[in-house]
């Protein structure tokens, strides 16, 4: 049954096609690390002139910096100044967080945003410290030295972990790493900022209630248990602030959300905040009054802690882990809010150059008082909205913050811990994202539960946990997808005109079955994994079959797999296609290949199965396959029945 | 642009189609754990009989006992006994490779087999112990007892692993986890049993050179460095026999291969290596003259156990981690064992049914003196060869054991350390499947790599590194196909009779571009983990389309994306189509959808995309999309015209 019997058939599948390996694998290691092919502008350069690019490539002031004008200078200094308004509650609130010195936070809002500026590829992103982050790391570090062992040493660990998460970050960027923030999904990123605004919530009840004592768990359970022994603490003036501030932010919230053109309203509400309980503290006397305020803050810019890294110290294994956990989170949450600001915005960052930049600017942070900076939601809306141009707000950010710490930082000792409490209750508000979880309820249930999984490890077990079951489900879910790949019969699809096409049976209930010739498409890829599985399962679709036509007085002569769909093969997929090809050959079933892809036809080539097929039963469509097979049973039938 | 402007269009995608959640949850459940589906045969059943076939399911004795004869057990006698003359020197000689007393061998090669017999589903698989699951959990257990440190306590370790392994695979078989070996590729198992292979043989360097001391390590480098240092205890009578021995084993193996049909030479030449050994040892006072002997074995059947297992002992972890890493790689080998086996019989085994009986026959054996058990390959071949045909042949194989352990036990205390390592030795070249090596290197390098991996890692660190390094490299190896899914560009490819297709236009340099349409097929599944790198990829796409477009005075009006072999999408894949619709309408170019799969039908709608592309752009063949497409931008240039 050669191909010159089976009339005339249109296309067949190219089978020559062979690339040597060299050029294979260039090409499968510039898709996995070079998807965004960085390099394509150079193509039609000069060599001085890729000198340039590539410099600009890394360094993207150069890029910008060249057409800068005033014109972009007046929204670039508003945006700055607005988000540094911002910054300064933000800083110190975060830090209080992490149980470190205000003053370092406010020394992280000055440093890294021009580092940033200078490497960073996104306009919209305000760099600064960030909550989730913070606590993350506290709850770490915690675990072998707190604050009140050994106060000198904490913070250094803060700074030690800070250069981790630097070198990590740069690292990455540099080995174009990209691809490990990908195995952070949405769903996990969602889960886990809710759950981890949820426990960072909980943890101002010590603020708000104007507590002493308190636990060093972050998990509910543990709060909750804290906050009822603890009760006879409470401060009723603390209380009364409290519910006064949270009020007024909330209710500047409200208003960004009635009237966007009002943002600035609800930006410069926690300064507001802040600046306000400055005066009722320094007025009432607060810390003798029950409204605690955070202590001395004191004038001068960052002081270099290059020699305060704690290399050598006995706990530099916790500031290490602290420092890539804290890090990779951050890390994905700077580039996922990078990315939806650059989408708003009509614009692409890349991941690996923003992961030099972050890597840069931890590095140097961790050299000046800084602990793990990343872009933080809040600020980088705040910044957009504000009407950014250009990164030049960060560095008027940082300008600001610089002349705050030069002259007006002692002023800040007044701030009551019950204003910070309030201020970082409502930013954790919007990090609850209630629509986001119903969508997922509806649309995905597993994303669901990936989430959630995370939302309730987080809230209830501890960040770390939390996260890395979130992540450990969404890969099995990837595994056992692979595991089980789709496979589907193909039935045949009429029209009108008299053209056909091949649909899978399940969803077109209305395709005709094809006698004696069972189509089954593959899913991608045929791996290790499922090998095994797909032959089984093509039996069973086999046996179906045969009862179907047993019934109908006719057999299966042909099983015809359309490989369209399958990208990748591997030996052992490889193997499986084989042991069929003999199993189906003892029971006189011949086997039928269609539109294998590119690769694969590489490795059935290479492998001997078209061999074993014949290439004359490998066809560009299901619709030549069919024909051929309707052509070769007429045949063999009337040479039946000649003899 | 409305369908009715859009000309005669033969089918429509069904967008209607919506399984109700239960549904689809069972149908993925059911694909997971009942690949095979077992119970289809149960649909055409009355209730009692439904109660009968689940019996027959569990107990395959029950289905094939009844039809047993006489005829069938001539065959199974023969093959019977010959696997019993195959399993005393294995038993000793894998027993001596533990460190247990060699009876334990025996005990193991005794009741197991009849367990298997009632549970099992293969008709060709021999049970016993195995080279490389003894040497494993020998080398576990031997980081916390040796048997010269506790020589009561380490065999007791033995039969608790046992019971581990058992549980362990009773367990999986009633969870139908047999998904999770699915994960132990060809590739790495290949690698695995050579690199074991290695290990083993240079461990009979000591009994070959009839060394004293020797090294508890199994990589290669501590081996030579013993054997280099011990060089002194070589005794030249050991040396002299085991070279007799091995040529004799060797010539045997060689008379197979040459002539299949005297198989059993090669069966029986190990007894016959062991017969006279122990007759040699007799006659020369062995042990007094340079060739050490087995010492003591004591007469009688396998003693109970059950009061000796270990699992209140502070050594319970060992034993854990020896009988579940033992075991799953037992469990694998078995299997795969099984498979081959079946598949040249023309035959099928049931993974999930093998992990039942393979889980009963260790929990019983644990209870009876023996360790680990499971199919090996040389006994299988053996029994599968001597032309057995039920599961009978292992009743005679059990029974022969009994009968040796009655009666003639005591007689192989003669046996000569030497025999048995050559034995081992000739057994194990045929696990080094060099031939599949350079198969791997032809088709498949990464196969290859994680084949080496295995090999390497055995040889020169530990079998368990080896063995977790390789599987982690196959998981890697999926991952990243998962994260960077293949994408192509369509062309038309023309024919003479005027049809025509769309296929790759690199894969098909004779495909034609379409203008202004860029077709675009995406492979499987579409996931968090490629979300962000399709959206970029596709826009690298676009880009590179709209500078040729450019380059031709025309612009790229269609963005067409053929989702035939998308099998699977989730939420991340989900908001990165519609976030690719808003980039596009941005550009004023249109998002075009073909073939969605009925699971990719459903999320596309839940999830509004179907809503935003408008479902009327949403096209059944590649065909009918470009048509539209043409048709829709042919009506836009007339009214641009007729303004």
């Amino acid at each position: 049954m050669g191909t010159s019997e089976l009339g005339q058939l249109p296309h067949k599948v190219d089978l020559s096609r062979k690339r040597p390996f060299g050029t294979a694998l260039r090409a499968d290691l510039k898709e996995t690390f070079f998807p965004d092919d960085p390099f394509r502008v150079f193509s039609s350069q000069s060599r001085g002139r890729r000198a340039w690019t590539a410099l600009q490539y890394y360094v993207p002031i150069l890029e910008w910096g060249a057409k800068y004008n005033l014109s972009k200078f007046q929204f670039d200094l508003l945006a700055g100044i607005t988000i540094a308004s911002l910054a300064i509650p933000q800083g110190i609130s975060y830090a209080k967080l992490a149980d470190i010195p205000p003053i370092i936070g406010l020394y992280s809002a000055a440093v890294p945003p021009i580092i940033y500026a200078i490497f960073g590829s996104s306009k919209q992103l305000a760099v600064g410290p960030v909550a989730a982050a913070s606590l993350l790391m506290a709850s770490i570090i915690k675990t072998e030295v707190t604050p009140q062992s050994d106060p000198v040493l904490y913070p250094k660990l803060f700074f030690t972990a800070a250069f981790v998460t630097g070198a990590m970050q740069l690292s990455m960027g540099i080995l174009r790493l990209g691809i490990l923030v990908d195995f952070l999904s949405r769903s996990t990123i969602a889960g886990f900022m809710g759950g981890t605004a949820v426990i960072i919530m909980l943890q101002q009840l010590k603020g708000l209630l104007g507590l002493k004592t308190f636990t060093q768990h972050t998990d509910i359970v543990s709060v909750i248990k804290a906050v009822i022994i603890n009760r006879a603490e409470c401060k009723w003036q603390s209380v009364l602030v409290g519910i006064v501030f949270l009020c007024i932010l909330l209710g500047s919230r409200h208003l960004r959300t009635a009237c966007p053109r009002l943002f600035w309203v609800s930006a410069m509400a926690p300064l507001f905040v802040v600046i306000s309980g400055c005066l009722i503290a320094f007025l009432v006397h607060g810390e003798a009054n029950g409204i605690p305020t955070v202590g001395d803050l004191k004038k001068g810019v960052n002081p270099i802690t290059i020699g305060q890294l704690q290399f050598k110290s006995e706990h530099f294994g916790v500031a290490l882990k602290a420092g890539l956990i804290a890090g990779f989170i951050a890390l994905a949450e700077g580039i996922a809010v990078g990315r939806s600001l650059a989408l708003a915005a009509n614009d692409q960052i890349d991941g690996n150059k923003e992961m030099i930049a972050y890597g840069c600017m931890n590095i140097v942070g961790s050299f000046t008082s800084c602990y793990l900076t990343t872009g933080p939601f809040s600020k980088s809306a705040v910044n957009a909205h504000a009407g950014c141009k250009t990164q030049m707000s960060n560095v008027v950010h940082s300008v600001c913050m610089l002349l705050v710490l030069l002259f007006l930082a002692p002023l800040f000792k007044w701030t009551p811990s019950v204003a910070l409490s309030a201020i970082i209750v409502v930013a954790m508000i919007g990090l609850i994202e209630y629509e986001e979880y119903v969508h997922l309820f509806k649309v995905d249930k597993v994303d669901f539960l990936i989430c959630m999984v995370a939302f309730f490890g987080v809230s209830f077990l501890s960040m770390d946990m939390g996260l890395v079951m979130s992540v450990g489900l969404s890969i099995i879910r990837a595994l056992i997808y692979m595991a089980r790949p789709h496979t589907s019969k193909l039935g045949k699809l009429g029209s009108v005109d008299g053209t056909y096409i091949f649909r899978d049976m399940e969803q077109y209930p209305d395709a005709v079955n094809i006698p004696g010739v069972l189509v089954l498409t593959l899913g991608s890829p045929v791996y290790f994994a499922n090998a095994g599985y797909l032959r089984e399962r093509i039996s069973r679709w086999l046996e179906a079959e045969e009862d179907y036509a047993k019934k109908n007085g006719d057999e299966v002569n042909y099983v015809v797999l359309d490989l369209s769909g399958v990208t990748s093969i591997d030996s052992s997929g490889l193997g499986m296609l084989k042991e069929l090809n003999v199993t189906l050959e003892r029971r006189e079933i011949k086997m039928v290949l269609i539109n294998p892809r590119l690769r694969v036809v590489e490795k059935l080539t290479k492998a001997h199965v078209i061999d074993l097929v014949g290439s004359e039963w490998v066809f560009l469509t299901v619709k030549d396959a069919v024909t051929a097979c309707h052509f070769a049973l007429e045949e063999s039938r009337h040479k039946g029945r000649a003899q």
